[in-house]
């Protein structure tokens, strides 16, 4: 149950899904585009040109005025930023990770931007990777961070090249990304500077904790003993800081590793997110105590997820313990007073107790919110509230 | 390199990415909203009420207005669309699967319309599976078959009771589908009369063919079992036509399954799209055989892959069969004849040859269809142009 967030309709044995109620991203119900995000250019002074770039703002964000959300930035946007946002997206609505904006960056000369050196023998100019750093620090995060509510915590994916630059700045400016996601990196670029420069810079680290996503695809020969090289590399590096996690990927091309990677990726950035149920069968101090650690674990401020407090109250309440049961449920409300699910939930509470007047309310509100914030499924929560009112119905003909 | 669709610039040993040129999904280079497909409603009569769908069209439909394309048709959309639509333009990008078009169906009432029997024990009214499928077959493919150029290839995919669904349409209407993806069906609805009734239809099946993606998730006990039971079932159906892939994944909750078995399936739907290197290497003959056969076996037709055509065109340049060469390359625009991506690599075969004043022409012309067309990185087109400029002054000067 607590895996499926708000799963209240989660019938033990049967496995038929209520509506998935965290919905993904918006899309109008009638007629017109499905939009996923935003796309916007920023001028860069340090880069002296104009560079475009991508937003998904998760699906609490216009309901919820005062919470922040960490930022998950993708290098090569046009064509690593659509599926990084719908498996984000997805995931955050299964409750198998937090709800997180994801930035695309989209590349102009990619290889001048991501590499440290000018390598003669590729075929085109490098070097670049120590401007286009200076332009994410001082220019672009500082940007994004001035137009959207984020929380310090900050990831950087890069495929390939991109991969290269994130390592680079995993050794330059550890402190820039709290997470980096390194897919297929081009390890080999000008005699392997990328291994060099970590090896390098790993006995300097102090004081500061990342969490390294390594992948790589079906390299042979040389690029194989990169990757393990690579992968030796973070491995060592645990006492200075460096978490990291090795994916091989052997049946995946070197272009085709970024799709399972990146979705990988992102339930690796937040291990633990799912609380086991032999947790949450110990209560709320043992949950809350979970999470504490789970928050020191990642380096990030992981809160209760409103799903498994949902889930809390309702054991509460299928043990008798009404009172602490609707205290949790309206403790939900207080914290994300706009939740369609929160009050879908408090209908569910006060119909379990034939307290009909208040869940019709409860479900009145529920849907009036899923309208006011262009809920994916508002058929769902018409049909909640019809429900109550046929139960109401036959309740008042039985008087 | 015939992994990597027009991967022209892929140097060996040099493990950096060219811009991937078959880009993803159109996105507006200035502000504006990301629109990844469009939604619109649908009134059935079958159904006596409106029904939402969304739709993603594949990146070459706007330039291509003769080409047709499969259809895969996605239950649940308000929750599996956008995934699978991201993944679907992902993989067709990168060579892995022929471009689709991904057709959603939003939910209204999904206990209702999937499921073959009114279970008392449901805590839904179901029994609409048939009057669903009638709906689907009378009403609403005929309406995209109309709306859309779509070929004779459909597929289906469903999770849970819409997996359930999947299966029924396999016993009921096996030619509705060519293609069936069940993932974590709900196989124990109502003493399991999915797998009852897959049991009996089998052996009066005739003269059809189908593929069938099964995938499991965190099952135990009778679950489990009942998955096991779904495999056999399967498996033993090679012989009446039924050719399928049972992908078991244990360490995936019922409805975190969907995100990595959606890609998984969109692979396996297409398996074999990609030509093994051996078989380009022996010609042109031979690949137009392997694909011939893969037609047959996947039971749609599949001509040889642009970016296919294009690397055959690449090896003749390259042994120097110039002539054929420049008239495979030419037969790529015939075919495509809106292609920026054809355009940019006559270009270069021209460049291989010095022929300056006819690369800048291709040059022209593939920039000018990349802006026409909204290409996703009009910015490569651009670098490409500039580039020819540069080796044409270069040239002239030493002239």
């Amino acid at each position: 149950m607590v895996q499926f967030p708000w799963g209240k309709a989660w019938l033990a044995g049967v496995r038929i899904l209520a509506p998935i109620l965290g919905l993904l991203m918006a899309f109008s119900a009638a007629a017109g585009d499905i939009v996923i995000g935003t796309t916007a250019t920023f001028h860069s002074a340090k880069l002296n040109e104009d560079r475009t770039y991508q937003v998904m703002l998760p699906a609490s964000y216009e309901r919820s005025p005062n919470r922040t959300y960490p930022v998950v930035y993708v290098l090569d946007g046009e064509t690593q930023f659509q599926h990084t946002a719908a498996d984000a997206a997805f995931l955050a609505a299964d409750g198998q990770i937090p709800e997180v904006i994801v930035v695309g960056i989209v590349s102009t000369v990619r290889i001048r931007d991501f590499t440290q050196t000018d390598w003669a023998e590729a075929w085109e100019g490098g070097g670049g990777a120590a401007r286009f750093r200076s332009f994410l620090a001082d220019e672009f995060l500082p940007h994004i961070a001035s137009t959207y509510r984020v929380s310090p915590y900050r990831a950087l994916s890069g495929h390939s090249a991109g991969g290269q630059f994130a390592l680079y700045v995993l050794t330059e400016d550890p402190a820039l990304f709290q997470g980096i996601i390194a897919i297929s990196p081009s390890l080999d670029w000008d005699h392997r500077v990328p291994l060099r420069t970590l090896q390098e810079s790993i006995p300097k680290r102090r004081d500061i904790k990342n969490f390294v996503y390594f992948a790589s695809s079906d390299d042979s020969g040389d690029a194989l003993k990169d990757d393990q090289t690579l992968a030796a590399i973070l491995k060592g590096a645990a006492s200075k800081g460096i978490r990291s996690i090795y994916r091989p990927h052997p049946q995946e091309t070197h272009t085709g590793v970024a799709l399972p990677a990146q979705a990988d990726a992102l339930r690796q950035l937040f291990a633990g997110y799912v609380v086991p149920d032999a947790v949450v069968s110990k209560g709320v101090a043992n949950v809350e105590a979970y999470y504490a650690r789970l928050s020191s674990t990642l380096g990030m401020k992981i809160s209760v997820p409103a799903s498994v407090r949902n889930a809390l109250a309702f054991d509460a309440l299928h043990a008798g313990r009404k009172k602490e049961a609707f205290a949790m449920l309206h403790a939900i409300i207080a914290d994300d007073p706009n939740s369609p699910e929160a009050f879908d939930s408090l209908s569910e509470a006060y119909q379990s107790e034939d307290s009909l007047t208040e869940a019709l309310e409860a479900s009145r509100h529920a849907r009036s919110l899923a309208d006011k914030y262009d809920h994916d499924n508002l058929a769902y929560y018409d049909r909640q509230l019809a429900r109550v009112l046929r139960k109401q119905k036959v309740t008042d003909g039985g008087k």
